[in-house]
């Protein structure tokens, strides 16, 4: 991710420029948090998955917005943005993928219906990672 | 399969009534075949299965009109109308499938599309087997 890696450093150097003059009460613990994004491409998944169980051990429900993810903690509140129609959709990962065909996030039915991608059956897509 | 037995046992009766009559040309062979009509929910499977192998051994692609059934055999042609709207659509079937949430048949996005239920994730379809 070498935009985090710029962002942080970035904040490092901000915060050493800053700390000569007033090394004031806030460090960088108290700048906003930096969403690291993610370009990529998503699908969906449907009622052809309907009750079975994800990788998070909750069944699937295709009129939830969920979604499935490589790495991200379950539980994580992900922005998706469709970046063809800019519409975007907040879901929650609760399910691991997508393990195939280099794509970024299987999202569920529901939000694939919000972001205006069930037509497309694929899109180009922004993750960005919400705060707790 | 009791609904194409009976048509055959149909057939059978028929031909043996006929026969004393005249014995013409035209057995059982030329009578109209049956195809046997299935109602039930669909549902569908797209780009996140594009690339798997699929039961028959051929990769899926979700741009062409197959289907999953648990019993048809591979490369058996089916006519799928969407009961809602009276569209349908002609499918192979390559895959075996549905197993969850008693789903007669899981179309491709391609069958789907066609069939204008890609908004509403499943829909009540009938199935008609096409002679070979």
């Amino acid at each position: 991710m070498p935009l985090r890696r710029s962002a942080a450093l970035l904040a490092v150097l901000a915060a050493c420029a800053r700390a000569p003059l007033a090394p004031g009460p806030t460090p960088p613990e108290e700048a906003p948090r930096r969403a690291p994004a993610q370009d990529g491409v998503a699908s969906y998944y449907g009622a052809n998955f309907a009750g079975r169980r994800t990788a998070s051990g909750e069944r699937f429900d295709p009129r939830k917005l969920t979604a499935a993810h490589r790495e991200l903690p379950f539980g994580t509140r992900v922005r998706v943005t469709n970046l063809a129609n800019g519409r975007s959709v907040t879901v929650r990962i609760n399910d691991r993928g997508p393990f195939a065909g280099g794509r970024l996030v299987d999202l569920s039915w529901e939000a694939a219906r919000e972001l205006d991608m069930l037509r497309s059956g694929v899109a180009r897509v922004r993750l960005e990672v919400l705060a707790d």
